[in-house]
Formats: C-alpha cells, structure tokens, sequence
C-alpha cells in the first residue's frame, strides 16, 4: 500500500513541502516539520523527500477551510463556477442546501448541484431541503416529501437534512415532517436546525428530535442556550445577515469547539472582494479571537460537526486540502492545495471548470407564467383611499405595515413619486397561476420598474416600478430570459441579468456576472433608487411569508403577525 | 412522539431531577436547571415536572463515565458481573477488546462478551481483537483473519478493531493485517491502535493507515506526537501499567478535547477499593487538572473519539446516563443513572444480572493439555552448570536475562531456594501440545507452587515452584478445574480459583472472587512468596514473547532482544 511506505520512508512521497510552519488545530499550536502526500492524502508530518518538493519559504500551512452552511444559489452562479470564487479564498470544502434551486425543479434541482459539483476541487456536500415549500401560503415548484427525498441519502456526498425551519409542525408533530427526521436519523444522516430567535424549550425540541445545528443565532444567550444543549453554532456572515460580531463574545477557550463558521447567503460580488471563510477569520481575529482558536472553528471544528473525519486538519489521514499563508494576523492566503494539487494562487483559482453538466429542460425553462394584463396589476379600492403599505426596512429581511392615505384615481391606486409608494406586483411562474399586487414604500423609483425572478422562498417573478407598462414590460422581460434580473426604464431595458438556471443561476463565469451587476447597478441609478441598500436584495424578500410584518405572495397581501391574507384596502 | 411532547412541555417528563448542579462539558461550566428525562433520554434542560422527581439536593449531575478501553477478562469475571463492579463507580458506557478470550475461544469467545453483556445497564461496545495470535512464537486457542472478523461489524454494539499491535505486519504491508485494516476501514469503523515505544515515523504509518487511538504512551512527547497527528491519547491508569502521572503534563486547556481515559488491565480488588474511571478523575484532579476538564476527558472526549453521540453529556438527546456526585474536588459519587433509572447508590449495585448467559462447552471446558510427566519438566545440562535465566522484576512485565551459574545433578537442574532459581513450566492448553521449561529468579517460594491459565496472550497454564511434584500437582488442578488460579503445598491444593469460562473468567459473583482472592494471598503468604508484588501477576506475563527480555513460551526460552528461541543452558 503505497500510503503506508510513503509513511515508513520506504517510497518517497509525491509532494513533501518543506519549510512550512504547520497550524496543528489539535493541539493549537505551530509546529515545523515537513507534510509528505501520497495519492492526495497527507501521510507523514516529520522529515520526508518527495518527487516533488513545494518550498513554504516560511509560510503557515493551514488545513482547507469549511463553510459550514452555505446557500450555492446565492451566487448567482453554478456550484462548479462557485469554486472558482471561494477556492482561491482558502475554501476547500462546504455543506450547502440546495433549498432555492429545489423551491423551483424539486428533486431535479438537487440533481443538478450534485451533478455540476461533481470531480471539482471544491468538496460539496449536501443537505436535503427539509421544507419544500417553505410554507402554506406559497406555491413553491416543488413539493418535497420524506419519499423524494430518502434516494438521496444514499448519495456519498449527502450528509443529512438541512434546516429544519419549519417548528410548528415539529412541535405538533406532524406526519410529514417527523416522517423526513425519522427517514434522516434511520439513515444514520444529520439534522440542521432554523431556530431564528426561538426559545430554549424549543432548543430541547429540536434537541429531541436530533436536530444538532443552529445557524440562526443573533446573540450570545441564545448561542449559549444552543452549546449547552448540544448544538454545534455556526457563526454565520453572509450578504445581508452579519452575525459574527454579535456571537463571537458567546466563544471562549473551553467552549470554542463547539463553534463553527457558515456565509448561508453571500453574493458573488462580496465573495469575490472580501472572501468568504477567510473573512469569518480575518474578523474574528480583528475582534481579539487566538488565530488557531479562529482557524480552528473554520477548519476542525466544522469537520468534526459534519462527521468528515479525513477533513479539516494537516495531519496523516487526512485530506491533503491545505493553504499556504504569509502570516496570521492578516490571514493572507497565497496558495491553495486540494488533495496536494495547487488550485489557486494569489487570489486566482489555477483550474478551468468543465461547462459540460447538463442541465434538465425543465430547469432552463422554468418560468412559467399566465400573460400578465393592466388589470392584473390593478389594486381597486371601494370604501375609500385608506391603505395597508409595506414599509421596506432597508437592509433587513423585516418589513413594517404602514397604514396610510394613497393616490385613488377611477377606483384604483395609483403611484406617487411623492410619498413613494410603488406597485409591488408577485406573478406565480411555476404553473401560470395568480398575480398578487400590493403597495411598497422605500424603493424610491423615480422612473421605470425592475423586475426579478429571485423572491424566497418560491422564487416567484417580483416586480415593483412607478408605472404598469414598465412593470409589465420588466416581467415580460423575465419570462423571456427564462428568468433573472432587470431594469426598464420607458418601454427600454437599461439592463439585465439572465439567470437561465432556473431563475436563480447562470451557467456564465463570475466575471461576466459582475459585468452584468455593475451595469444594473448603474441602471438602478440612472432611475433614481436609493443607493443605501440594494433594490434586488430587498425585494428577493418581499415575498417571504414567515418574515415580519407585512409581505406579498402571488396568493396576495399576507399579514404575518395574525397568519393570515388582509386586503390592501383598509 | 413522546419526547418531543415531554421536550415541550405538553406532557409531563417520565423523571425529572430538580436541585441539581449540571456539569456541562460543552460549555465547561455548571448551568442550575432541571433535567426532564422521556423514554431513557433527556429530552430537556430547563424548567420542567415529571411523574417522578428527583430531588438532587444540591449535587452535582454529571454525565455517566467512559472506559475506552478495558480487557473485561482481566477483572476475572464475566461481563455482567463486572457491571456490578464499575457501575457503582459511575461507568455506564465501556468499549473493550475480548481480546484474551478470543485467544482462547475465537469467535465463540467474542460472542460469549457480546452475549453476556446485553441488556445490562451498562453499555459494552466491543473493538474486534486483531492480533489473534498475537504473535507466531506461541501456539493460540484460535486464528482470527478478516474472514472471521467481518460478520461482527454488522454488530450495533461492535465499534472496530482493537489495539492493532502487530507493527511489523503493518510496516511490511503483511496482507493479513491489511485485510483487517481494509475490512474495518470499508465498514465504517474505527481501529485503535497500540503504539507501545513507537516513534514518530510510526505514528505516521498508523495513522495513514487509519489507526486513530493509542493508550500507550508513558511519556508527554510520546502524548503529543499522537494528538499532533490526528490521534487520540487514551490515559491509562490499570494494575500494572500506571501512566497518568506520566501523561498529564501533556493536556492543557487547549489539546484536551484529545484526551481521555482508560483502565486496559485492572484486577477485580482494585476496581472495588479505588474505583475505574472514577479513579482517573481524583488522580487527574488531584494532580491540578480542572475538575471539569477531567470530567470531559472521563464523558464527552471519549464519546467524541468512539462516535457514541447520544453519550457523554447532560444535554437534550442524550442517553439519560448520569452521576451525582456531592463535590467534584473528591469526585464523590453517591447515585448512578442509566437510562434514567437509579442503578447504584453509595458504591452498591441496585440491580442484579442474570446468570441465565449459556456458554459455549468449548469455553467452559478450554483446557486441553497431555498429561505432565516428571520428565516433563527436567531441564538437561551436558556441558557444564550456566543458565539463561529469567529474573523478575517486581511490578514490571519486562524481564532480564540472568546468566549464572545453577545447581546441576545427575545432569538435570536442581531448584535452589538460596539463590531462589525456581522452575518455570508453561503447558500448551489448547491442543494438548507442548510443555516448556525454563529457570525463573524473584518468587521467593520457600515450598510448594502455584499455577494458573492466564497466562498472556496465549493463555497457556504457567506454573513455578520448589519441587517437580507440587508443579505437576498444581498444573493437574488447573486441568481438573478447567482453568483458574492455585496455590500448592506437598501435594495439597491450600486455595484456589476456579476460572472456568475459557480459563480467565469465573460465573460466580465478584464477593465470591474475591473471598477467593484472600484465601490465595494467604496461601502465597504461607509458601513464603514475595509480597511486594502479586506473583500471580507476575506469573501471567512471563509467556508474552513480545515484552523483553527473556521469556518462555510452550515451545521454550525465547530471547525477545534477538526475536529467537534460545537454549537454557548457555
């Protein structure tokens, strides 16, 4: 066996790298010795030969680092091109939830990223969409039941479920719910948790029904109340939520194992500047965190969490995922090395992905939609002018219910550049259903509609602008590129971004997506939205009916304090 | 389901401890709150009532502990005996390696541990003996390859491979032991390793070959090249091998999550007086090791390694195992939990096990050997009186070669109480084979001999004394009682033990054994024999050809520095 004489020195090693000052995560401490490889497995820390020697002149050797929990969808990008953006920043293995692409192609969303993850050198690995749909008052795409998914968790990248969101129908036990834990815990798989600002009763629930993550932490008490009962925390920074800051006092020296890092949702431009695990490190360690203690919730810490036992440390049985870094303070990360290939060199990932992953018909035509009229997107009023608005909070999830006066003309409202109120229009695009209309305020629209086919969790197409032909020409804009993003302004599209798989992805590189982002973006300024938060981003959320306060769904306005559907007219 | 309603509160827990002070190894500090327990299981941590409350009166709650590795066979009673005995101590979870009566017995051996230990509130997890024979020096009870091993891994208590000690093998890639390796390896389980004097290039080859434990250092560096790669240290505090003052100068706040602790060998009397892991605790506390850092090593550490994840820990979803104990500086143990069920209050067993096991015939009736004749055990001397001969050392397993000059007549050895050179006789009992002899220095017998069928690893009965009549006196008894300890004197049996499962257990009760035990020490006293160290002790490590320097097999004196049988006379 080649490993073990590699091991005994009888065979030299494929690469050794010298002069390298190894981060040992399990005795948290700097060690100087030379890491032998054999077959992409580090087989020997001492001193070795090899046929290929690497020079570390001095650097730190640091094991690959773990996103816990990521969203791959989030980048707008396929999950092959998705590592050539986070590879670079020392990512070499993540846990994602196929949970946007299943909403739309159900299982054969699922298929799809496990197929385009396939043979890169980014691991990926799975955890199933617990709750397709998200909720009752959405038509998702896709229903998923413990059925669709129990043939997953045979697939040697799945790992388990992922989080679970749905504690009403854990906590009254219902069937389909306990039926996809059940088929999860026989299958001898992980459970995620989604316990956003839940109590500690229902940590003991979720605790109870094998639940053994929480991502959902905003402070150190309800971190706490997770690690004491048995949870591993993953500290997430993403795009919009930023929790390190909050949770990292919550860490200490004695309970720090139990700690982790995730992005959940971070987009392809942040990712591509500051980074991606390396910024969890680089902030953690800006906040007074040890640097090993910091590598180790992004490296061990993880691996010990999702049971990867050949991952997340630089020792003999291990994966040879690692990366050469100047120094720890900064955490700045020269080179990475998957199974001891080197795969990204100052910043740039050193490996072409294969565009070849087929995708499904059904996932590239995906958008389905009855032809939207001028009458569907009219909000009639009877009594009076008296409304319920939603009152965007700019970069929060979270809306307000606003009840005020409006413009009503011929019986129906019209917009106001003045008071900034706007047309919300949800159309349902997975099997030509309804159109629900509402009225936001804080887009600031001067001109134009934008229009996007990315609103959690059913990723119906949404839209919002200060006149219905835009509007309608923006979502008819969508239907035509099989989904994405775009800005109309008169009849005319300033700009757009195809996301042809399934509304969510596109199979173009990261670079021409960021092209594509900086031309909407001055199209959102040329049309006068307001430029401290991100139009596209707010309303993805619009449409999410397990958010405060006021959303809307292709069903209609949906109040989520009293769970229920009100008319826009007060 | 039940424990989701108890966890929230809708129906009442089936046992709730109140007042208590829970030691949580997670977060490494003490939370006060009420433990509410449903089907065996803690299902919640928090403010809770229950059909049966527990009033902890202000003691500590702390997990139940964890051997990692114990030879049961060495406390010389059968598996649910020796849960009377260890479960008073706070043990609820052990994982042990059948190893001496698989030696013995094989694969019926194994399955009499797994049998006898089920259902049982103890939790027996069984590593698969690997080195059976452990070497080809001796003649075994068995031969276990892959072949034998592999229908045991299906086994829900059998975790992997026992103490993989056959270095040699590994080293040359001797197909046998890759077999064994690959089997575990491709089943999912763990191997443990035995790394005794190894250096670091051996860690290196262990761990690439999937080892992941050793409990075998005796030194700090020894402690920290294993944890450096990858390794977890097992502190092992038995009978003879005693190195946890040795090691602990190796754990700090930071590398201890890689510790935890074990027993091995520990005889019965010890187990009663001092306790087993319970043991560890006092000494590591004592020693100036936080309580609760000790505490993880004895719980979670040991869960983490051996992948017990419902163990190891006061928290929702784990196995309602648990300890109360009045303080931690004195680790006082005064109840004991299993499942939530009281199993031991102040050092008694509250529950009794059926004695109901059936042996195998082949295990009760193990003792196979020819008749021993005088002639039997002469040893010859033609060419002058020089002896190799095997010097004790008092509480050691190693030995050294005496060369000197011995009591020659009429051509054959003469035992000499002056210069206390007794003879050694091991009997092959197996196959009714061989008998060796050999010259032994350090008992101190002034008359008579003793005997007995433990006898490392091949379990051979071993006998030394004064006179050729008492030893052929003393083997018969063995042979007659199928197995056990005994002291002889002028042909008369003055105490004994019966051991007649396979020769290294007894179905009686440990009271019984050690009443028996007693008997023994004084009949060793009234043979004048050494009693600054146990002889019989002794006895069972003077056949291992695998511990230097001078040992005698059923085929003859073995030189273990030049690894070759050699002759008595030089």
């Amino acid at each position: 066996m080649k490993q073990l004489a590699v091991a005994s020195k009888k065979q030299l090693a494929d690469v050794v790298v010298k002069n390298g000052k190894i981060v040992n995560v399990f005795t948290h401490e700097i060690v100087q010795a030379d890491m032998a490889i054999a077959d992409g497995k580090i087989v020997g820390i001492g001193t070795y030969d090899g046929h290929t020697v690497i020079d570390a002149k001095g650097k730190y050797v640091c094991p690959g680092l773990i996103d816990g929990h990521v969203h791959i969808e989030s980048s707008m990008v396929t999950p092959s091109e998705f590592a050539r953006v986070v590879v670079p920043h020392g990512v070499t293995t993540v846990i994602t939830d196929p949970h946007e692409i299943a909403n739309v192609a159900g299982t054969k969303g699922i298929e799809f990223m496990l197929n385009d993850s396939n043979d890169i050198p980014l691991d990926v690995y799975v955890m199933l969409p617990s709750c397709v749909p998200a909720t009752d008052f959405e038509h998702a795409g896709a229903t998923l039941h413990a059925e669709q998914l129990a043939p997953f968790f045979s697939h040697p990248r799945v790992l388990g479920l992922a989080e679970v969101m749905d504690y009403p129908s854990l906590l009254q036990g219902k069937q389909h719910m306990l039926a996809k834990l059940t088929a999860a815990t026989e299958a001898n798989k992980l459970i995620d948790g989604h316990l956003a600002g839940l109590n500690e009763t229902a940590v003991n629930v979720y605790r109870s029904a094998n639940v053994h993550t929480d991502h959902e932490c905003v402070t150190v008490d309800e971190a706490l109340a997770r690690v004491r009962r048995g949870m591993y925390v993953l500290i997430r920074e993403g795009s919009v939520a930023k929790d390190l800051h909050k949770l990292l006092p919550a860490v200490n020296t004695y309970n720090a194992r139990r700690f982790l890092f995730c992005t959940d949702d971070k987009h392809i431009d942040e990712l591509v500047t500051e980074g991606s695990i390396d910024h969890h490190i680089r902030l953690a360690i800006q906040a007074g965190i040890e640097p090993i203690t910091a590598i180790q919730m992004a490296t061990l810490n993880a691996a010990e969490c999702y049971r990867l036992y050949t991952k997340g440390a630089i020792a003999p049985g291990y994966d040879a995922d690692f990366l050469l870094v100047d120094d720890l303070q900064s955490f700045s990360i020269t080179h990475v090395f998957k199974k001891g290939t080197l795969v990204a060199e100052n910043g740039c990932a050193t490996f072409s992905v294969a565009k070849a992953t087929s995708v499904d018909k059904t996932i590239i035509q995906s958008v389905h939609t009855k032809k939207v009229t001028k009458e569907d997107v009219q909000i009639p009023f009877t009594r009076g002018n008296c409304a319920n608005v939603i009152k965007i909070v700019p970069n929060h999830l979270h809306t307000k219910r606003l009840i005020t006066e409006v413009n009503v003309q011929h019986g129906v409202f019209q917009p106001s550049l003045e008071q900034d109120l706007l047309k919300l229009v949800v159309v349902e695009r997975h099997r030509g259903l309804g159109v629900g209309v509402g009225i936001v305020n804080g887009f600031q629209l001067k001109k134009g509609a934008i229009a996007s086919s990315i609103a959690h969790d059913s990723h119906h197409i949404i839209a919002t602008g200060t006149n219905d032909d835009d509007i309608i020409t923006a979502i008819e804009h969508i239907q035509r590129i099989n989904g994405g993003l775009v800005v109309v302004e008169n009849g005319r599209v300033l700009a757009d971004l195809p996301l042809e798989i399934g509304g969510l992805m596109t199979a173009k590189s990261y670079e021409q997506v960021l092209e594509r982002l900086q031309a909407i973006h001055n199209a959102l300024t040329a049309i006068g939205a307001a430029n401290d938060f991100n139009p596209f981003i707010t309303l993805a959320f619009l449409a999410l009916p397990v958010i405060p306060e006021l959303k809307l769904t292709d069903q209609g306005l949906f109040d989520v304090s009293s769970f229920q559907f009100i008319d826009v007219e007060v």
